[in-house]
């Protein structure tokens, strides 16, 4: 059943038309905030400020169980194919992420995850047996992660997240962009006799991913160092990276691992647990394999990612928003949004159902954000005044990372860092009545807060994993493949198109670069 | 004349109805790329890939004129009231950002212009002085700016962009969350004896800063030093830190700079001068300078800011897309997009216009970004093939910043970055057949290229300018205020509101807390 032929979709269109005012007097009261929560795993999700009322949400949940939300979840984690479109040629592949880090209670004993749990639990022991080993020697200090895309973002998000838990002599970089000047910048820095450099690309054909190792062999060479001793691989097993005599080690991903799920495999951890310690490695798995047994839950008022997921597809589908704010109250999470964009833009920015017809309604938002309180003094006039409403889910944490603070004016940071988390949700929720049209605040922008007691790696992991399900649960239910990325492609077909004039234009072939007249045009703007 | 009101504007609604199709063969040739072309200091637009042609700009082109667009930014340099809402209490201010750096050719003759000029330049003597005699005790080695919104964003952004160039003795940092877990990694690794601190406030009241500054110098005192002898302050004559015995050096803001608009002010100046040197700090405000004057510019085709402007009109309020994506092809410019955030959407995200009516229309879109290449690896799924379509700004440089290259499969790092630019513009633009549904890309993403020969100090400044003066722009057209934030007001009022709570509960008062029942539900929800 295609999303709106679901009975639930044309009864919510129709609440949609009056959606509760959340301006009027009272109407956001503490009865409303202390019933509109739900919880899990220590992490709360209070969305007292979306334009819900139970009508709605009854319905959102009988979207979710006409739409099988959670059986396909539960397909999904057992290892069936869930990356394909029916009739036309696809990647064919399950989505098994959830099996990277299903080492703890209550393993999945479906054949194909079990299969895949074993297969990165060797890789966990390799990484284990290969740390200890070069902690012995004491050799290194410093890691660069050389990876594009996913092979960077989330691992970048996540090392960021936890850089208050990372060992005092372990520091990670990450080099993706080929610009040359970012390979610069991070290699300047560095004292490559003490840096491991773990290359990471599943195919081991990523233009960029190839490009910054060839960069960075020269610079190993020009130092006078043997570049074998220090580059590691991620990539999939007979992949052209796949050759253990050019690698000090290397460690295996699989193709039912997408770039953008890859952050529990090895893609990242092997830069994770060499700056965390094993130890906090394991914990932050454990965090992502507790919330993926929450997104099996088939109570949506107990399953986290399910409820956000529908509360998403609500403004979305519904009220007819465009875009989503992801605004963590936590510096630490400065990149987190960054790593949502790609997670929820690439997997659900799609035009297309499983079945290969145009959709007629609006599949993934965009993602945005930055950290608040920053965003309050940048872009959040336009979410309180602008004539574009924007969606906000906000993070926040009871507790700070290092917990070193001050008191002034009578209260500590961290208070200050909530109150302001607070008292925007309220704000864009309720607005303001002003006779001074300039000091009108027309409410009613819909928010949600997320709140764990504190960043640490258990809570980083199921953060992590919430928006994971999020997103697949939102693709299960627009009926759409969340797991593959065909959109991509163009770009790079023309792309080579491009490189070729620049080549033969260095050769002086002139007239040859004439046959792509387009870019020979765009060249020549090149001052 | 109200931005409706227009001649233009209806025309303009017309000819919407049936924009160019970019997606026929042979639409998008060398010829549209030769002719959809401007150029102004060295710097030039490429705009064949927005989705008009000759009639349609000739109907902008009217549109700026009807609104009467280069008079008023004509105005605005010469220091008349731009920041004002008729009929209503409002800030009734100049906004004189350019005459920050009106220090060289051709200077505003202006009374207003020339005196905000020369308070300016005295300030920019004091600095020089003060950096000359610091450098002889040659005590500093690092400098961290506190301060939030326009006092951050800008400064880092610019301070990122241009860290080729900096002196390689001084470094710099920037603290502006209240989220006390900024200021503990911020400072962890910092030699305080060597480090300056700059406290920027224009009011001298903003919360978060002030906050900081208690946490800096509690530190500075823990190590033993006198906090007087390394902070600096950059704040407005008479503000409650306007105390020069507070502080090493202080020096001066005007409430005709807003804080988004504050980078070539001392707001940037201290932390750029002191990190890339007087000469390239004066090389920035030389090209920010530049691009002031060709703002002045009359004909639209030679005026660069008025054309984006006009173009990015087009694309909003005709075409109706809410969002505007900011694309460096230049890793030095990752948090660019950040700082165009703020300046783009609390500028231009109002919902009234400047006689205190609610506008009808689309005012500024959502602002957001990433560098390429890595962009394309992560949400330029969704740009290609989802159901919102995104207009996108690329910024590209012939040339990289630290020239360190190699060749890879016969071609350099900047080469592939071109290619990937250009081919990203052609993709999503003329989008592609496929008989395969999920290999199909409609196209007629309109998007435009700025295109600069290398990001040095002095295309950093035009780059800077260049976006100030389309905000601008776009806000005289749509005849709205561009220069106030009333917006921001709301959440710190509620904020003060949930501090009380807190101090309450830490006072045990917790009889009194209930006053504020709903602040007292949210805090009862922190773990």
């Amino acid at each position: 059943m295609s999303f709106q032929g679901h009975k639930a979709y044309s009864r919510l269109q129709e609440l949609a038309k009056k959606p509760i005012d959340l301006t009027q007097e009272g109407v956001l009261n503490s009865q409303r905030v202390d019933s509109f929560i739900a919880e899990a795993m220590g992490m709360k999700l209070l969305y007292a400020t979306e334009r819900v009322d139970e009508e709605v949400l009854k319905e959102l949940f009988a979207l979710a169980s006409e739409a099988k939300a959670v059986k396909k979840m539960t397909s999904m984690q057992a290892g069936e194919i869930v990356n394909f479109i029916e009739g036309f040629p696809s990647e064919q592949r399950p989505a098994l992420h959830t099996a990277m880090r299903d080492f703890f209670d209550d393993r999945n004993t479906a054949k194909m995850a079990a299969e895949a749990t074993d297969l990165a639990y060797q890789e966990l022991e390799k990484l284990k047996d290969f740390l200890n080993y070069i902690e012995k020697q004491a050799r290194f200090t410093d890691i660069v992660q050389v990876g594009i895309g996913g092979s960077q973002l989330g691992p970048l998000a996540v090392y960021l997240g936890l850089e208050a838990y990372r060992k005092p002599n372990k520091r990670a970089h990450f080099l993706s962009n080929v610009d040359p000047d970012d390979g610069a910048k991070v290699l300047k820095r560095l004292d490559l006799s003490k840096t491991l450099v773990v290359i990471v690309s599943k195919s081991g054909g990523t233009l960029e991913t190839l490009t910054n190792q060839e960069y960075v062999i020269e610079h190993f060479r020009r130092a006078g160092l043997d570049p074998k001793h220090h580059l590691i691989a991620v990539t999939g097993k007979g992949s052209p990276m796949d050759d253990p005599n050019k690698y000090l080690a290397s460690f295996y991903m699989w193709d039912y691992i997408g770039g953008r799920y890859s952050v529990t495999s090895m893609v990242g951890g092997v830069t994770l647990a060499f700056t965390l310690g094993m130890e906090r490695f394991l914990d932050f798995l454990r965090g992502a394999h507790a919330m993926d047994k929450v997104a099996l839950e088939a109570d949506p008022k107990k399953n986290l990612p399910l409820l956000s997921a529908l509360l998403g597809i609500w403004n979305r589908d519904f009220l007819g928003h465009h875009t989503c704010a992801i605004i963590p109250y936590s510096e630490a999470l400065s990149r987190f949004p960054a790593h949502l964009q790609q997670l929820d833009m690439e997997s659900n920015g799609k035009r297309i159902d499983k079945k290969g017809h145009a959709v007629q309604f609006p599949t993934g938002p965009i993602i945005w954000g930055e950290p608040g309180t920053n965003g309050q003094h940048s872009f959040f006039q336009l979410l309180h005044q602008g004539t574009t409403i924007v969606p906000m889910e906000i993070i926040g944490f009871s507790e700070s990372q290092y917990r070193e603070d001050v008191l002034y004016k009578g209260t500590t940071c961290q208070e200050k860092l909530l109150s302001n988390l607070f008292a925007q949700s309220v704000a864009l929720a309720t607005g303001q009545k002003n006779d001074n049209p300039n000091k009108f605040f027309p409410g009613n922008r819909p928010n949600r807060i997320l709140l764990s007691l504190r960043l640490d790696p258990f809570t980083m992991g199921s953060l992590l994993s919430y928006y994971e399900h999020k997103v697949a649960f939102q693709g299960f239910i627009w009926d759409i493949n969340s797991f593959d990325q065909e959109g991509v492609q163009l770009g790079k077909v023309l792309a080579l198109k491009f490189l070729d004039q620049f080549e033969m234009l260095r050769q002086g072939r002139k007239a040859d670069a004439k046959g792509f007249a387009l870019g020979h045009s765009y060249l020549r703007h090149l001052s």
